[in-house]
């Protein structure tokens, strides 16, 4: 496995891959790697002749009283899947390198990254967004891989990407779910075993407001009052049904649209979300 | 002369042009062009293998009651001025094909981007640190070229390079001046023969400043009044005498300094600074 520590050195090897004709898939990640970010990885290497990660654990996107400090780092064993998942090279810069003391530059996406994540974690996505343009600018890669578990964060970013010009094209994968159904998550690895059990209730109930919205339910209300029914034993921070590319709230499904949901449960804050798209499914007088 | 009104055609010619070796010099510009576009063009065409200008007037840049709609639109001319100064290649998107109608995203750099023009023009910098992250990302140049006519500019997007671990290297240029020392500028064409006469005290006080700071003068507020006697015939927007890096006021002169102005005319807003660097400079005791 090659290293880079800097963006320097890891430009020079893009450009290197790039004048001998491989095209490069790119999986930015926090570390911390679970089944999720592997199938990221392998989709990266098998859409191009080479796949790199970063691992970089981004401090401008917690807030002060956030997780950043216990977030977990496990750098050999991260570097190991990478490796097991066609992973050839990894960019793993230091917060020293990526934040100059007066470093002061931030980018905004409005509209989407509003409500939601965003209204819960208000600093989060100029944090990512700043640092994903970042690691952009590094990795110059022909396709970026991200997971629809941050389906928000998937908006923002191809909305950036789309504004700004950038390059890169964005690939959105589906969420990996244990056998059970929990979202994979880095931050599961926080839950003890009760939580863990409770944690049960967001996808579970994602699951049964799918099969309502399939069976043809319209009301977004109606949606979410069963997924708020569904959600009891945690302390829900939000359940909303937006457009599935603006972000937006809806009253009716009507297009595309996203189902989301985040609790604060003691030890963790998890979110959870699923896509509908009523075209292709009946109404329930059919 | 190749024209590109695309970014993703832009883009693959940039390409192209890497894969067979060259390098690439670019200089954005709002078109109007006159001889301090030139000199920046020359400098581009003669440090790369191949020089691109690009030529866009840029809306979001403009508050509603500026002069985005008068601004000189000279499209054929100004191609004709690229092709004698070296250029090859000229980026003219459409504002239509830069701007979504749902675009959303902005860059902002603080610090750098506050004061001087940043606080006569509060929404001036975001709009010209997102398009020209725009316009770097369609043309993948090595050396980007910028003139100190617009210091503040420069530091902004030197300091947004540095932030986003940008690819290109910015080149700052010499202000060019008329032969009676008034600062090049599209909007000098704006002025009347009347307030093209006034317009010279801008320079002519920044010389006299100069040549105070020259003889040993270190006190900021002695350097300012002189500039602000000698601009008793416009109306003055700003004079500030600031750090050359960090765009912050300062008392004395001790490091390398920018002396900004800004004054409003009657049909146009002009600015104008020079440099100067203490050291090698005696001071007046000497």
């Amino acid at each position: 496995m090659i290293i880079f520590d800097n963006a320097a050195d890891m430009r020079a090897w893009c450009r290197e891959q790039h004048r001998a004709g491989k095209t490069i898939g790119f999986v930015p990640t926090m570390g911390a790697l679970h089944e999720g970010h592997l199938s990221l990885m392998r989709a990266a290497a098998g859409g191009n002749d080479l796949a790199v990660a970063s691992i970089f654990v981004n401090p401008t996107q917690f807030a002060p009283h956030e997780d950043f400090n216990k977030y977990p780092r496990t750098f050999d064993q991260d570097v190991a899947m990478c490796a097991s998942a066609g992973v050839v090279a990894v960019y793993a810069p230091t917060a020293r390198t990526m934040y100059a003391e007066d470093y002061s530059t931030f980018v905004t996406v409005g509209g989407v990254s509003e409500g939601l994540c965003g209204g819960s974690r208000p600093h989060f996505f100029r944090g990512v967004a700043a640092v994903v343009t970042k690691l952009f600018n590094a990795v110059e890669a022909d396709h970026a891989y991200f997971g629809q578990k941050d389906a928000q964060q998937c908006a923002v970013i191809k909305r950036m990407v789309r504004d700004l010009d950038m390059a890169v094209q964005i690939v959105e994968m589906p969420i990996v779910r244990e056998a059970d159904g929990l979202a994979m998550s880095s931050r599961n690895r926080y839950l003890n075993a009760e939580e863990r059990a409770r944690a049960l209730c967001l996808s579970r109930s994602l699951f049964a407001a799918l099969d309502l919205m399939e069976r043809g339910e319209r009301d977004a209300e109606t949606v979410k009052s069963a997924v708020r029914e569904g959600m009891r034993e945690v302390k829900i921070d939000y359940v909303e049904l937006v457009d599935a590319e603006t972000m937006r709230p809806v009253e009716r499904v009507e297009r595309p649209v996203l189902l989301a949901v985040a609790a604060l449960l003691e030890s963790a804050r998890l979110i959870d979300n699923i896509k509908f798209n009523p075209a292709g499914h009946g109404g329930s007088q059919q």
